[in-house]
């Protein structure tokens, strides 16, 4: 049994998915909607420090803006009383069928008006609850029919909805960045951000690129057939992690949004490693300090206690990896065969210092082909010897 | 029946393509290994204008400068007899065993180096034989196991190596660009430019970025369970669509390297469409106008007979295609369905020209909702019309 | 364009299909219910022969039996007026919140109680209707954890459940058989009979298995990475085909129910090929003949004419591949193809008539290894020879 | 650490996993190829209690009969005087380029007698080693082209094959039971086993089907988006669980083969649960009590030290995972979350003893349906007691 959770240990949730009523596309909700506050209190209580949420996770879509703003406050009040944070806010333009076609990239100016105006204004919530990352998910920006798109201006309007919403929180001098969240497919058959990668191919594209960066998501990932640790290292790489959502899923099938550690469990401890210890021959390589986000959804076969207990679960896991992990690094036995596999040796440039390309080419081949090529890396005793660790 | 292709076509092959003896995991080759020109001149007189290779795939790794150099020549007079263009050169650094744990990122700096050394190498022939681009598939660069590999250092080592060979291309004076050929995975479990996003993100990291761009192939974007239009659609838009590598895969499994056509057929079908007529609603937007080359195998099934019918095969496909695609832009009720599906609307500005945020937000709601989200995109039926097209 | 269809081409609809509304997991409907006889009246007019439902497509889940007859017995006439025939039935055991966890294999035997009670009633429906089939997909029979079922009494409780319908169909001498539906993964992380072969296994362990066969779903089984005409193959050579579900998918993700011929096209001519022509090299197989059923979802993007274009986009897919299938098949070319392909001598039995195994072995070699193994079979032309056809 | 292993463990590994020399689709050998009684020497001495192996894993394809018994007869010796069972014994149909179609289903008469005959031949030769299981892995009995083959007609040929196999084994009086390991796809497109399943349907339609049961490989079932404990479990609800292949595999690409508990090890522990501890409701169930046999490959990046780790680890995976299974069953959290997760009331008949399907319907509803809808099954928190126990 690992222990409690405490606010420094920075676990966050979104409203949403302690609040799925378990609705899926071929059954009704299995439980009912509680009123937001009630999810904080609890999940307060069960040690986390912070919530998150959409806007039409706390109030409902037709909302008029006097309403949202009593609900909203009525939440924060509720958050700050329990003494958690809410640390990001993001933007349904998802759900609502006017978001058929997508919100920022709709074929359907009117809609994309509309899209845009619906994520500035929460742009705005965000700033008022105090959140530091705002999340966009273009769920619906994408395409089943590959006829039914320019992609080239879909790109182009992409392009112009972030820098429109990056410039506005510049000029109203929020204290935001914006966390872009990819996923491959569902909702929509395509989606424009399906990866990690294509997210950071876009953000190199805007003018206000500097505040828009990374909400990388376990599941999201993995349904793209990817490797999520390899996809926030090169998020990390890029100065680019700004959120990370933590969840579980079993391959390539619809988003399971299982419990962290309920999917790919090796995965899951190197992606807690990650977090918590770092690149391992990297030692001043940019480092993930926020929130540990999870975006899950606690199974259609569970009632109300089996929304704790999943919540729970999420950060159990997380601290369980967590010991894990720092036992692993401090091993001798995995520095001596990080050593023996070369991963510290990566970290020295290929050129010396100095080298000119030309000295390079100039000096005598330095290597013994037969030797090299008859290296054993033993990077199967070190995969065992994480197993051991984490099952040890 | 479709014409004959011609030079005009810009259709390439692989030497390695055609040369393929049949080698698989589970099984030897099925077929002799023919000398270079002997594919070559059989490609000329199938109607390609191009050919392109490996270095290893005309001479032996272990060959001496002289050696190499002799049989390159000896290739180059082949193809200038028979008119056909080299317009692509790359270097093997993932079959010799050297290259286990990669060549610009292997745990082995020895390795790195030697690597590095064989890339430019290969740069100076490409140059020599007056290809227009120098493609790098990093298919060792990758892991198997989250533990073997630093990830931040990797791409430390990814990008002061690709910087190396583009700075020297500069340095050089060489006509030649880098295409960058990603793919998630096989040979290794997980590679680090799994898919064109990725590859684009590393590239906005470069020093030398302006000549890297892209080489993406159908197949492998197929393998990250991604829509292959999509993607060179993001790397047009990026400026970064140097190259492509056409073939045909069915579905997640691994690499197949089938006949272009034999994989996904509509997937194909809109490829085509977007190489030959270019984005629909979007008429300033680049272009791509380099070589159709095809990254495919025989299948393993056929002798050499089959190497042939196959290679024509795929430029039978592509020119099918194309003339569907033609027919298909210029159908009156093609436009018509694209009009009522607002694919052209897509290429307007969210905001009004000089249109500020502010303006944006000040000004009155611009929708019908319930409107907006009864519209009929009509997708469904655009989608028909290409099948229609397609199969008609 | 091709022909309108006719009563002939025996298409037939799921209410469900073209009455989907569009709610999936992130967002709500995008268009209203009608009422079943609207449906059903204008799948009439667009050439329909029949219709199929689950008893909660046609009445709620709550009615007594009175209004559910009542109701039931307006669509009947309607249908019958219409000229539709009535040609399947099913139950829905899997929308109310009940049956979270299954109908037949729920781990609450009262459920499993209702559950097979509800299936008992839906089958006397489907007598008094006249349909031929009951189709049973038990989407909601699985698990997410592997801990949380007893996998051998769950094969256990689906015998006992399906040898009760099969059972109870036999008693009441109703002139209906059973078609399993397989389906690799959602609404359940695995679903217990998740392709083609694991219902084969099945039924061949059951008691009245002799009325119980498949209904397989080209998506389904493209769900499981599988070969969907390979699927009916091994179906159709077990005596087991009763009924087929046609639509679209394109890759591992989740259920995308498109348009016949959306997905993979290649694949859905080979599927239409073999419905139509049946197997090239064996006169005497069985074939199937009944009817061509489309169970898809209109686009979440399309309003009312959406649908109705869609489900006319199947139907006129499947004509158009049928007419090209036949074409294929008489063509010369393609005859000899397959003959040198060795397509039809697979027909011949292995050892001679007669030829006991001693005998065989006693024999001397009757190959030369060196020729067999330098064969050409021609599989990539006899292929392109089908794309040619297709897109010719 | 867990303790080492010994003979009563049952670990078995075949000769072509420690002896791969990592040739790959894009790499050549990265190892030499030891003598088969050295791989068998060092597998003795690491606790191992059996081998197997493929004919040409021992002696090559062209050897003639005397030839072939000296190196068997010399391995033989080598194995008693180690201790080792040879335990299981396998056909090589793939390998040589005869069988570039397959072996039991080419389209070529020639091949399949050539193939039958050979596999008639390692018949004999697993029966004079003493080996119990004779597995078949058709991995060349498949397709690339819907068009190529005739898919009744291979059926007839598989059936025709595996009858004459059985059969012979019944007439020679050998002590054998005929293993069939189905693969969905590599080397082939599409493999006509694709899954336990389908082996299963294919079974039930033989003559001598008693003796023919499966041998499933972990990394197969998972390349066909499967739950092996679920297909290992429906296998042993068919009684054909006859052998098993334990490996890792991650996710859906090419074959891994990585060591068991490399891959998705939350899958491992409960398929470790499975074989070591039964159906936790089923106690009359049959329970699997043949070898743990390991068919994995020691990563190519590994030299001769990485084979002997490599074979360590999956022996200590599986003991250290069988460990944490027993203490899984034994802990009363978990009996007692069973219990309200209803996994024990799985095993009680839906239907009363004796109760008719008439006596049934006549009887009054006996569920309370808001109850039943509204039940805490306790899934998640009973995956969460197995995490705990697996990184506890």
């Amino acid at each position: 049994m690992v222990r409690t959770p405490t606010p420094e240990d920075k676990f966050s949730f979104g409203l949403w998915t302690v609040g799925w009523t378990g609705t899926d596309p071929f059954g009704g909700p299995t439980r009912p909607a509680l009123d937001p506050w009630e999810y904080s209190d609890k999940l307060a209580e069960l040690g986390a420090w912070g919530i998150t949420f959409h806007d039409n996770d706390v109030f409902p879509f037709e909302s008029d803006e006097q309403t949202a703003k009593k609900i909203v406050g009525r939440l924060k009040d509720a958050a700050d009383k329990a003494g958690l944070v809410i640390e990001m806010v993001t933007t349904n333009t998802f759900t609502h069928p006017v978001f058929k076609d997508g919100g920022l990239t709709s074929n359907d100016r009117a809609v994309r008006r509309f899209g845009l105006r619906k994520i500035l204004h929460a742009v705005d919530l965000a700033a008022e609850v105090g959140a530091e990352t705002f999340v966009m998910w273009g769920g619906r920006e994408g395409a089943e029919y590959d006829g039914s798109k320019d992609v080239y201006a879909a790109f182009d309007r992409y392009k112009e909805g972030l820098d429109t919403v990056a410039g506005y929180i510049k000029e109203q001098g929020y204290d935001l960045r914006i966390g872009l969240e990819p996923k491959p497919n569902e909702p929509r058959g395509d989606i424009f951000l399906p990866t990690v990668g294509h997210a950071l191919g876009l953000i190199a594209q805007l003018e206000h690129g500097d505040i828009v960066g990374l909400n990388p998501e376990v599941g999201h990932e993995q349904m793209a057939n990817l490797n999520y640790t390899h996809g926030i290292g090169q998020a990390l790489w890029s100065g680019k992690l700004f959120h990370i959502d933590l969840n579980g899923q079993r391959g390539l099938k619809y988003d399971q949004d299982l419990v962290f550690g309920h999917g790919d469990l090796i995965s899951a401890f190197f992606t807690v490693d990650l977090i918590e210890n770092g690149f391992p021959g990297s030692p001043d390589a940019p480092r993930y300090t926020g929130p540990r986000h999870f975006d899950y959804k606690p199974s259609r076969t569970e009632y109300i206690d089996g929304i704790w207990a999943s919540a729970q679960a999420c950060m159990a896991t997380y601290l369980g990896l967590a010991e894990k992990a720092k036992a692993f690094r401090a091993d001798p036995r995995v520095t001596e065969a990080m050593t023996y596999a070369g991963v510290y040796d990566l970290a020295t440039p290929t050129l010396a210092e100095d080298e000119s390309v030309q000295d390079f080419l100039a000096a005598a081949e330095d290597i013994d082909l037969d030797r090299a090529a008859q290296r054993d890396y033993g990077f199967v005793a070190l995969q065992q010897l994480a197993v051991e660790h984490l099952i040890g």
